[in-house]
């Protein structure tokens, strides 16, 4: 560390160096990514926000308040409003602490259970390896069908008396699938068994799109089986990284992991992060509040139709699709050339595409910051690989 | 959530009302908190890079390198510049990572361990009970001195063929005490035990300090048993929430812990949160640029010579100071009144003090934010609660 500051001027000179070797989502080039443009609403309001430290509610009521009404809202949006939960970091926090939740409340009831495990699609996002190995579970993973949906029959296989929770997903990380959560919903009540759903990419979509009969299968909390629910602000609700949510069916599963605040304006922390920044929560209550469902209906249905419009210029390109996608993310590969080579080739022309795990395939996610113009230039790019 | 969304005008005029509701740090009231006004230059800093996740780095070279610098830097003030790392989210995020990783590393290299454990002070930060709870881990507290140091001898007894780590602190959360690093360091090495600093509070600013010529018993990785460090650049760095930093003396510390990330732009991931915003790089950088080490060591010596001020005030009002403050923490009571009894008519005078649970006190925490006029009032105040 140098001894004599720099000026103000030399300091941002450096920051804009540094900011120009960053890719930006107004680019229409990040097509691998869940997270996009943050809106400048949401941007306003969180940097209004800056200083409240949500870990200290007693000193920040104002945005504890907000906070309340953020979770309401949120299970309002997601089919029960009296619930309970926190805005936090992402979705990788949110999925730990139901993990961490399911763990406690199981082996709390029931001491016998030394080993466990939680069933999670073999589709789950890789927050539940990082949760199995931190919260020292057994992660075993349940089948998916040829839709890359989970299986059910393999979750009810699996199911054991170590379980102590499964995991459902609305929208995977990779295809956007939706799974069958209603009838794991039936299964995980009638076996007393802790249901979470990750819905960090599609919480913010689905319910909108539904309302304007798009058709999906039901996956919230109006299914009496699911315990807990992760939903995302910065992916689809336009929030500024970091904004997570985690809501629970019920306060005894917050309860189940607070630990005591010796020194804080609260009594105990369920979170894990404890300085938690206020600014998340402004963001998500003013986007909600600014858009509406009218705003964010409008949102998911672009992506949707953009989505559709992907999808026929990669079919009309030759290339082959790998699954119907049900949300905003496209999977597909070349029949000539490798998902490897594809990519290569991509990523040359200023793409950046991620590449799914199963199947591997070149995966496009259709986030707010793709428009209309971005894909046709993405088509004509395919089109001139002559593959 | 309502269908249609309100006017812009209409939600900042609400989120006024709530802003209205929470404390801010230039009142001067907040006296119990560990954060403070964020920097204008950090603050500036932040929101520049809020699109860039440290989640996906292949998408954002520029923060990444940024990053790299940010950790060297960091090392380089504690006394290691190629060291291992990553800004994160703040104390509690950096604790979990390093008995996460401590755990991790002591079982891979000893499957024997059934039952792991770790030493922490009794003054240690409630995380590390978070973390024990998480991590699966007993958790043994070391007794302390009567200076409310952790005491040398008690960590000695207490280590066990199951002991994967033993924590110091550099600055505890109610008493800004440094425990006896040196010490520790030789019997943790000696005995080849994982060392965890949590230097949150102190890491910003025991070095500058020190510098200036105050007296500091040794902490950082100068110290070759100390093997991570935790530094909170949102307390004495003065970043925005959320500004945690993690730093490891070898990259394996890091591999530990790391998990496959099958779809993004780097191949395996470290720290507790996926998607993890650039924007507290960016704040760390651009103060530690801007302000170098004189601008530190400026902030951190007004903040001292205010305690000692507050000091003196306490104890010509015919107060108590529990302890001689090491760093810019004061810990006092009444001769007369209970503490509560006390902390109720500090709060009903609007100053936001807040209670140490060992020894029980009024705590005050000399933050930036306060200046020579709010201790001034503070003690007019203390002299006329007329007890």
């Amino acid at each position: 560390m140098e001894d004599k500051g720099r000026s103000k001027t030399e300091v941002f000179r450096q920051l804009k160096i540094f900011k120009k070797k960053d890719m930006t989502h107004l680019s229409g080039k990040i097509l691998g990514s869940m997270c996009t443009c943050p809106h400048p609403i949401g941007l306003k309001a969180y940097h209004m926000f800056l200083e409240s430290n949500l870990g200290d509610p007693g000193l920040f009521k104002g945005t504890k308040t907000m906070e309340k009404e953020v979770i309401s809202l949120l299970g309002d949006l997601l089919g029960k409003q009296d619930i309970y939960g926190h805005i936090i970091t992402g979705g990788t926090e949110a999925n730990i602490m139901a993990m961490r939740s399911a763990r406690n409340f199981a082996m709390e009831k029931n001491p016998k259970i030394k080993d466990p495990e939680i069933i999670v699609p073999k589709s789950a996002h890789f927050s539940f390896k990082k949760a199995a190995d931190m919260l020292c579970l057994n992660i075993i993973e349940a089948q998916l069908d040829n839709e890359y949906k989970v299986d059910v029959n393999s979750i009810k296989e699996l199911l054991s008396k170590n379980t102590v929770a499964v995991v459902a997903v609305a929208g995977t990380t990779e295809l956007g699938k939706i799974d069958p959560v209603e009838e794991i919903s039936h299964i995980c009540y009638g076996n007393n068994i802790y249901l979470h759903v990750d819905a960090a990419f599609g919480g913010y979509s689905i319910p909108f799109l539904t309302e304007m009969g798009y058709e999906f299968p039901k996956f919230d909390f109006g299914l009496r089986g699911v315990c807990s629910i992760t939903i995302d602000p910065h992916k689809m609700g336009l929030a500024p990284i970091p904004t997570g949510g985690i809501l629970f069916r019920e306060k005894k599963y917050l309860e189940a992991m607070s630990v005591e605040t010796p020194y804080l304006t609260e009594d105990r922390q369920s979170t894990l992060v404890g300085t938690r920044t206020g600014a998340s929560t402004a963001a998500t209550w003013a986007l909600i509040k600014y858009l509406g469902r009218e705003g964010y209906k409008t949102v998911s249905d672009q992506c949707m139709k953009i989505t559709k419009l992907l999808y026929n210029g990669i079919i009309e390109s030759g290339f082959e699709v790998v699954t119907e996608p049900q949300l905003n993310i496209i999977a597909f590969k070349s029949k000539k050339v490798s998902v490897d080579e594809l990519a290569y080739k991509l990523e040359n022309l200023g793409w950046a595409v991620s590449k799914s795990s199963y199947p591997r395939a070149i995966r496009v996610i259709v986030m707010p910051h793709i428009k209309e113009e971005h894909v046709k230039v993405f088509i004509e790019d395919l089109n001139s690989l002559d593959l």
